[in-house]
């Protein structure tokens, strides 16, 4: 951990991450006391703030202390064409100002918050002042996603930046990888000799991965519907959680130990049957229904969606792991928008016994054995397994373990953007994904993308607002469970809540 | 499953375990509709109750409603002198009455609630009016606790009721065994498939078993200063809670198939090494202290206790059992009195991590992973395993999974003899000790019981009451772990109460 003085300098600084994650969760590490112990924060942008009136709409409609007003004197901003190489002049001088009047050592991070066609700009034309180099202090860049959104344009992406800073200099954002809940994956694995016997082909009948939401695409109609669920969640965050979840165990806590072992995983991904999509690969597109008594737009209404649009706010795909320890288990892994609830979790679906003595409760499913890592929210884990009804005979029923991570510590628990920010300023790139997994990973969904645009693209399956997805999504699901778990019940329902 | 109409004959009908326990058992099995369509219950004793008086006596003190009051017609008193075999006409007579006017159709339980000296006496008194033989209805008997005081005594007793009932219709009590969350061991193990994998050498370090009372003798002083921890809790209660955990999967859930494999686990007890018994071994006896700010008595300060006595309130052994399963896995029992809470649980210790990739938080043990199984109180199965601490790195913090027995079902756990009752009514011996288990394990105690009975035998140490006994006790346990699992501190220094 180095904890160097440095200066954060973050590009599309006028934007709303900026305002709403960034600041926010520099403020929180500077009140834990983890920031270094000079720190300045530049935000870039074209809007033509100076340093006052940008901090002024930092601190818009809050009522902060003295506290904050001083973290707000240690920002500043500068206004910059950030297309026009010559601007850069001007970020040049402006840090070469503040890192001698703050002896901050030269260590540099940029943070690329901008529209993603400037990510290959920025660091080309950072280079033009040798920015990029670290002759002084260190200099890092963290982009922001998407990476890409297919193959190509990520292997592009990738060239780009390369050619000015090095892998070791790049940090790209999964946030998802920033949670706790995500990192106590490792813990739950490798800490505990209690759960890697059985975290093989051996015990495991298959895996279920979930993100949902359930607002929809809300202001952001025009960017989801060049991105939806397959590039916006499915791509990136949830097959890294699959590199977790199926990762072997590294030989140490080094940032490339555990990141080879996830990009093994990545390289095993059995690639899909390209004559067999439709049986590995659903959409799904919410429609417009009545939630707890309100009426809900369907996905093709909202502002900034093309009528007619095919992008799918629901993705499901089952796929496989081709090594020793997965081969035959089936993975699944939808994410959605509109479905009944907010919640993110990894189940473990365990096999049943090899011999049946007990008698089952009614209710109770063939095969109880779960274990459930909630990432969001409640985060947790939550183990099901059999119990014996009281009375006579032997009747099993299934019953809960449950473990809450806000029980662990009165601490709360650190944002994604914190911890992320956090590792960057210590030189920490675990949670970062690196170039060859993400490459990985947009190879193994490429066939996907194709035939979506291809002549005979894959159906899109219209779901209510406030249900689970396409219930031809059970479909997938392979033996005697013949559904997804529900964390609750479909709001056009009964309007439930969701369990832990 | 029977159900047939029966008549319960209790013998030692005055005596307390009828009054307190038996009865109450039996009118809970009414109320909850479990008893056969006709039952007749029959007080035998030494006192000279007539049917009312001894109803009378029944309900003394108590409020009951009319239900209870019908549930008293059902119960008739027969004093005799069960020392005298002539007495046992009336018995004859009483019944053959009976089941004529109730149509009973000749189903008998004799239940031996006497002292001990009578097991003997009162089945082949019986077999003089053939009331052994079922020609007509079954027969069948209950015998309490103790069975025997050493391996010679229990043969003995074997031998001599095996002469007149056979041993399907013998139930020897062990009312641990009608617990409710005894029983949820086979289903905690068989009923997932989770459990099992992990249930070997392989990966359990150790395994403990506790049986402590926060009370003394109380009134019992006489009776218990023949007995003792050994005799009393160990020999009996705790070797069959090690039967059922230690046990391989039986191959149905009959009587005999479960306790054949349960016999399999005592036959397999790895003899004690008679030249090192005190590293095996250890007796305590609670002294005088303070609790709470009460003086509390010593042990042999307890009236009926003599003030040389060398009984120990305190027994713990260390053994092994010599199988594929268990092969150099250390079993830890222990039982005492004056502890500092009732707390009866298995605690399996698991093998920590083959590799240790995580920084353990600040008291937290070498080896967490531990899944404890609450007999008594707050029945309940609890999961320690380590979770990652909130925040930058990868520190481990022991976490806690729990599930609450009391949470599966609103129903009111059923008491263990209502249990055993049932289950004697119904044929089912399951949750009683076989004869061949009940020699078993006496063999497997007696070179302890030699040891006391020697001219050099082991100390005993003194505890104070309130205390978790002899602190000797913790150089039994093996390795880095070196104390017993404490499930509250002790009350002479703090009163901090029992955590599940």
């Amino acid at each position: 951990m180095t904890n160097d003085n440095c200066i954060l300098v973050i590009f599309g600084a006028s934007g709303d991450l900026t305002k709403r994650k960034l600041i926010p969760a520099m403020y929180d590490l500077k009140k834990n006391g983890q920031l270094p112990e000079k720190y300045i924060i530049v935000g870039v942008g074209r809007s033509s703030y100076d340093d006052d009136t940008f901090r002024e709409r930092l601190n818009e409609g809050k009522e902060k202390n003295d506290d904050y007003r001083d973290f707000l004197n240690n920002i500043y901003y500068q206004s910059v064409n950030t297309s026009s190489v010559d601007d850069y002049k001007k970020i040049d001088d402006k840090l070469t100002m503040l890192n001698k009047e703050h002896s901050i050592g030269g260590n540099y991070i940029f943070y690329l918050a901008t529209p993603p066609k400037l990510y290959s700009i920025i660091p080309e034309y950072l280079s033009h002042y040798g920015l990029n180099k670290e002759d002084e202090g260190w200099r890092r860049l963290i982009v922001e996603k998407p990476f890409g959104v297919n193959l190509e344009t990520a292997k592009d992406l990738n060239r780009d930046i390369l050619k000015y800073f090095k892998e070791n200099q790049l940090y790209r954002i999964d946030h998802y990888l920033g949670k706790e809940t995500v990192q106590n994956i490792l813990v739950t694995r490798f800490g505990n000799g209690i759960f890697e016997p059985l975290w093989n082909r051996n015990f495991v009948d298959h895996v279920e991965i979930t993100a949902a939401e359930n607002i929809g695409v809300e202001q952001r109609g025009g960017y989801y519907d060049n991105s939806g669920a397959l590039r916006d969640m499915v791509q990136n965050h949830l097959l890294q959680l699959t590199g977790l979840v199926a990762m072997e165990p590294p030989a140490s806590l080094d940032s490339d130990a555990i990141r080879n072992e996830t990009l093994k995983v990545f390289q095993s991904l059995k690639p899909f049957d390209t004559e067999n999509l439709d049986k590995q690969y659903i959409k799904g597109q919410y429609i417009s229904s009545k939630v707890k008594g309100q009426d809900v737009k369907g996905y093709r209404e909202e502002e900034g969606v093309d009528p007619q649009s095919r992008t799918e706010t629901y993705a499901a795909i089952k796929f496989y792991i081709d090594n020793w320890r997965w081969g035959g288990v089936p993975f699944y892994i939808r994410s959605g928008k509109c479905l009944p609830t907010r919640v993110s979790e990894i189940v473990i679906h365990f096999k049943p016994t090899p011999h049946r003595l007990f008698k089952k409760a009614f209710g109770t499913s063939d095969n109880f054995n779960k274990l459930v890592i909630r990432i969001q929210p409640d985060e947790g884990v939550l183990l099901k397994f059999g119990m014996k009804m009281p009375g006579a005979g032997f009747e099993v029923k299934e019953a809960n373990m449950s473990f809450r991570y806000s029980d662990l510590s009165s601490v709360q628990l650190a944002s994604a953007y914190e911890r992320l920010l956090l590792d960057c300023i210590n030189g920490d790139s675990t949670l970062y994904a690196r170039g060859d997994a993400v490459e990985a990973c947009w190879e193994f969904i490429q066939p996907l993308i194709d035939y979506d645009n291809s002549d005979n693209p894959p159906k899109v399956f219209g779901y209510p607002a406030g249900s689970w997805g396409p219930e031809h999504a059970d479909d997938f699901i392979e033996g005697d469970q013949c559904s997804w778990r529900y964390p609750c019940k479909n709001l056009t329902n009964d309007g439930s809540f969701c369990e832990l």
